[in-house]
């Protein structure tokens, strides 16, 4: 691809260097060569830019290199534009449209002609698959489902009855969509009854979903994960579960039921959300951090129980000579004491 | 379904309404309509009571509301009522036998005639199934694997050697029973040697467990969950360990092996066991938190590592003042010293 | 076996005891009887060698018993003679070849004759599969995977697109080789855009992996996880990882990508490891700690975040009193100001 028209493919300006420079990928600063876009973003990889071997450079305005035998293109976000030219030379494999003998689909199931169902996929009754899907080896698709427009399905997912996926989702192996929240009575002998578990899981379009995660349906209704957010590996989000648009779920957080996850939410890795929470807009809770209250919008928050979190790193810097506050505090004491006595 | 009717079925008292009001579900105060029961258990959603559409609300014994335009249901445990209303309108879809071709079930298996086998579901040599089971799609049995009556078993799990279930279980998608423990020996060059893992889980009757959970086998002998236990999604149990009766395990807690768990145990989210250790019947570990110590029967501990849940509570408190803490002691030595000097 | 012929096998010598006793398995002091042979490695049970009905017993130079009716076999390492012992009475179950009819190998994959492929496994195109490979029911293999010697993949595990998994390595059920990594850049609208995953896994040999972990491919490039590393069940290694030789990796534990791990480092339950981070060789994170900054070799951490692990055990002692701290700090504020009052 010439340079000049992957300028105009990921929205970049040509500042300098051959317009019709040949540029066949894209690669970071330390392995790009000759024929390889790359990016600067951190200016912590500054230096990296001055011996880089890569054909061409893309920078965000204002950030200037001394190099002139690089050619550079221009962007709002350097990063952003990366990852769109690493999406133009890595593109998705475009399906390829086949029916595995070895797939079993109930008769009652709306199949598109236009879908990839590979060998051992189960496909329930009344079930919906549009156009564009792929669901790879090992698929179990209960009854009553719906997968949107060119959804891919990684082998080994089960989606249970009657959840519903939008378009463009991406579901990685093994996660489940969709299994019995964990909900029980007790009873007054201290065993525990179980609630009937007949809700169902909406996804909506162009949510990402990770390997080996799980998603509870809600006892009556719906769990809902809205659009355009990204949930990572090995994540447990409770029954009747509202997540908003363009968040991002880090690997390993864990949310008990009931609770409603803002717009744009960030909750890093290993992350523990209480039942029954309202976690505001563009909050942001750090890794292994966790509350049983709700957080306010726009607020970061973090520890264990979760709380400000300049007021935490304040506290945990404390933490680490807290044995020698404890002694420090017993000779004050001390000293006090002597000087009472005076 | 007549109200009298179905208060007999729930053991509550009929206080007031007509017995045969036409009663078709259960549901929440905020969705209930004239023809479905609904119930008040925690005094926070007593103002919903006063605007509910709901026919009929079960009340706990002491608890008045002024509505004469509903029927009351009496229960000694209005949540506990209702759950079984649930259960009257949403019961669990009834077996349908069969046994699905593409199912691969080695001759020596017994498997019950009035059983559900989906496709793709793999018996191992020897394995005893018994009538009420159900095996979803994708399913793999190995050798020598018994599963008691009326127990489901959903897409995608695996039951590994020798492993034993009881009757009426439910192991929902994904999940994996009787895999090898983590156990290795050091040699004196530093690599781990890998102890073999022979022994098998016994899972007793009326257990469920969640999605993508684990449960290893023991090393020798068995790790084992008892009757009535609930287990979430993603946790984590080691080998050997034993878990008592209609105890609660929360998402993404893990035990390390040789563990002993007591009756009616609470382990919340997020919760870390370490391994060989003793937590008494009734005892309760908060979310996040873990212990390397035994806890003794009836306690509540809270934190890492865990302590009495009261003491952590205040410790928490001050813990986000910490940073001010310190700053005052400092302040206090100036103020001694000049003291002091005098 | 005979004893003598037992102690030639493990590397022991026998010390007393007849060298043709025949002895038949290997067992704990508590279970053992007159056939077994059982070990002492922790002194701890050594009031159970007084009473054990052991035939004989495995012993660390140096430590004496008084018991002249067992046979004795002397170790460098009781724990690791014992373990040895424990592979001869149990190994693992010999390969028996087969393919099973029900088995979906893409006709380009190179299977060798001498492996076991069960029911309902998924082979890709380009897949080259070693002799003594076992690959159990439902497993998926994408295309271009090449599987090494004697390697053990378990049911419902998936390997994904041009992944590299050694030799004599075991990956149990249901766990998640080379799905996608966490990866996306932010745009200027505040949604998340997917930087392409087109990385791979390589596993190295011997090593073994747990339940329903998920090991993320590299976005370019590979992940990495080398020779006679062990990782437990539902672990999280994020793409373009790398884990050093012999290390250890508990259950539970996440790494967010990019991080290099060194050898025979140990990384207990429920850790978490950020992004872009090195840990040292033989560095040990405790239980539930986290670090987001480098840790140095042979350093011992705890804590979230980590600082040096016999701090930490002051700082958590004194923190179960911090309230107390918190109330006593105010107390002589007070006494103070009386005294600055004089």
């Amino acid at each position: 691809m010439k340079l000049i028209d992957l300028a105009r493919e990921i929205s970049c300006e040509l500042e300098s260097g051959p317009p019709d420079l040949n540029i066949t990928s894209a690669a970071g600063l330390d392995i790009a060569g000759p024929s390889d876009v790359s990016f600067l973003a951190n200016p912590k990889y500054t230096p990296q830019v001055q011996v880089t071997q890569a054909g061409a450079v893309i920078l965000t305005h204002g950030v200037d290199i001394k190099r002139s035998d690089i050619a550079i293109l221009r962007a709002k976000d350097a990063y952003v534009a990366y990852t769109l030219a690493l999406r133009v030379f890595f593109p998705s494999p475009p399906i390829v449209p086949c029916l595995h003998p070895a797939a079993v689909i109930d008769e009652s199931a709306q199949v598109d002609k236009n879908v990839e169902i590979h060998a051992n996929v189960v496909i329930g009754k009344n079930c919906i698959v549009e156009s564009g899907v792929k669901l790879l080896p090992n698929v179990t698709i209960y009854d009553g489902v719906k997968i949107g427009r060119d959804t891919v399905i990684h082998s080994g997912v089960s989606v249970r009855e009657n959840c519903e996926i939008g378009a463009r989702c991406i579901i990685q192996n093994n996660s489940t969509i969709g299994s019995h929240g964990f909900g029980y009575a007790r009873t007054s002998d201290k065993k525990w009854l179980k609630i009937p578990q007949v809700g169902r899981v909406v996804i909506e379009d162009d949510v990402e979903i990770g390997a080996n995660s799980s998603i509870d349906c809600a006892s009556v209704g719906e769990s809902r994960i809205k659009r355009g957010t990204k949930i990572d590996n090995l994540v447990q989000i409770g029954h009747s579960c509202t997540i908003g648009e363009d968040a991002l779920i880090c690997a390993q957080t864990g949310l008990a039921g009931s609770s409603v996850i803002g717009d744009r939410v960030i909750l890093a890795g290993q992350v523990g959300i209480a039942g029954h929470l309202k976690v505001g807009d563009d909050a942001v809770l750090t890794a292994k951090s966790a509350t049983s209250h709700d957080v306010e919008p726009g607020k970061t928050i973090s520890g264990i129980p979760g709380f400000d979190n300049r007021d935490w790193l304040r506290s945990t810097a404390a933490f680490r000579r807290l044995g020698d506050m404890a002694k420090k505090l017993r000779e004050l004491q001390e000293r006090i004491i002597k000087l009472e006595q005076k």
